[in-house]
């Protein structure tokens, strides 16, 4: 039996802003017969994370980062990898059958062949979406998790700053921080995210930074004792206006710099006076670094889920072919949440 | 009795580099009987800390530090307080008798009369000069020690890079990195402070920023594999080429700017990219924090101190008039080592 596997490629290296044109559909015919001896386990991908990281390993020169593989470059014409989410149609592996649900680093495409070392784990069924395990129950959610608790060391009653808030980790740690009883204040690129973060999320205030003059009196105008700690999504701007309002001893965890990835002018000077005088911590993270807290970042989670205290906030796009310009959003504030690409129902 | 006593003030507040032309040396009469119910102490100063720091609080506009003290402004023609060791002359304070040799944040001044909360500690004599209390046993010490030690959590085999290497703090920081058995680099900036750090100091390397077109590469070439802890005095350019060549979990401990006091252009813009993929900490800090280890401090530099391990690099300028120069010198890089003004000796 053979079937047409529909990919998502880039045409070349992606050197600034990426456009949906930078990308093309490709399709090749996959057998479902595994070779003999084969260990390989072919997975129809249901659910595809969208994740602006990726557009660092669209560039052609990552070379500063070539000890960490998941900063290595991609290679224009070839299928590139994501998080995934699919189901197992053939496997040549005794570990996994039929069926399986499984989680792993599969490719942007309808179906992936992959290896034992790149499924993460298999899925049982759950009380929630399979969905959550790319958000909230996964990388976005340990993110926000690792970043929060374990970078920032948060205190009841601190004062939060989150930018990118309405986005895959954003939101998530805002509403960690207020279950834990912090003030948070978030900023997002549009009314319509303000409102969500304040009305449905249940942060203290939020603002849309786009309408702000001057970034440094907009922090301050929520801020005027100072923040305690900045969860930074985005760098350049809002880093240097968060560093300039920071309190005495305050914590600043970057897990990444969106608005730096597309534009190299757009780098962070953030004051150092600032930062000795009050004594800050800038520091930066991967979600890969709090594996060994996975455990208890899902017992807080599903429990806070359970509860019904924390909101879970998706973005999803439909079909393969929907990937380009759901990434591409990524970079223009067009999601609200997390982004998946949903291929197919489990 | 009544004596003449000289002093130092800024004339008006300095924006940018200072010059010997901002200041003026003031007289004053002083009389040596203090007034019945006084607890006031006259001090005489012997021996004057020159730290680079002061030139925050001559800028006009240091409101964003407002919240700690010893960044508050200073006022243009009133004396300059600073780190002092002096002799008691005359004294309305029980605690304090005449002969009593202080350290304490006195004056830029010839004499200083101060309140008991201005004495930080009574002097014994002691088996090394006293100027050492301004240095490797005073603030410049704890600095080296609370920054190396406590913030970057040095290992055994660990590289080391120390920028303002053979200044007061670096050429501290290099000698402990070198006896707790580091691979250890310095930059200054001159070739006669690069012999100093090699042959007289023990660093691995050294080399002379100012002859470096390309700092980045020049950080390379010491640091193949990387660098895992930067000890950084300056800021700068200098701040980006050590961040650009750190290894993954590097740590930068930054106690103080001084590239960036006096030149607002030359802001350091660390790659951010690199901060979050090899997870690297930046972290301010005060010498004033680490108060809690000062035991500690003080009997591991006096071991070395008593061994011969660890070298004393001082370099003295006479008089109270000599001040301004020495001040002026420590942002053309004209020290080596801790600079000290000797008024009288002890």
């Amino acid at each position: 039996m053979e079937l047409t596997n529909k990919y998502i490629v880039i045409k070349h290296y992606i050197e600034d802003a990426p456009k949906e044109s930078h990308f093309k559909v490709k399709s090749e015919a996959l057998g479902l017969s595994l070779e003999p001896g084969s260990d390989d386990v072919i997975v129809k991908n249901l659910y595809i994370s969208i994740d602006p990281y990726l557009i660092n390993r669209m560039k052609s020169h990552s070379a500063s980062h070539n000890a960490i593989s998941f900063a290595t470059p991609l290679i224009p014409g070839k299928a590139i990898d994501a998080l995934v989410i699919g189901k197992v149609i053939a496997s040549g592996n005794a570990k996994f059958e039929k069926d399986d649900v499984v989680l792993g680093v599969f490719t942007w495409a309808e179906y992936s062949v992959v290896k034992e070392q790149s499924i993460i784990k298999k899925l049982e069924s759950s009380e929630f979406p399979l969905t959550y395990h790319l958000g909230v129950l996964g990388f976005s959610g340990l993110t926000a998790y690792g970043g929060f608790f374990e970078i920032c060391r948060p205190q009841k009653g601190e004062k939060v700053f989150v930018s990118a808030a309405s986005g895959s980790v954003g939101n998530i740690v805002g509403q960690y921080a207020k279950l834990l009883g912090c003030y948070v204040v978030g900023c997002a690129g549009s009314q319509k995210k303000v409102e969500l973060l304040k009305e449905k999320l249940g942060f203290d205030e939020a603002f849309n930074y786009k309408e702000e003059i001057d970034l440094n009196a907009a922090v301050k105008r929520y801020f005027p004792d100072g923040i305690d700690i900045y969860f930074d999504n985005v760098g350049g701007k809002m880093l240097e206006a968060a560093v300039d309002n920071m309190k005495a001893f305050g914590r600043v965890s970057v897990c990444g710099v969106i608005s730096e990835y597309t534009n190299a002018e757009n780098k962070a000077s953030p004051n150092m006076l600032n930062l000795v005088y009050k004594r800050i911590t800038i520091r930066g993270f991967l979600a890969a670094d709090f594996m060994n807290v996975f455990g208890d970042f899902t017992d807080k989670t599903l429990d806070y889920l359970r509860d019904g205290q924390l909101k879970v906030i998706e973005d999803r796009s439909l079909g393969v072919e929907s990937i380009p310009s759901a990434f591409v959003g990524l970079f223009n504030g067009d999601n609200v949440g997390k982004k998946i690409v949903v291929l197919a129902d489990d």
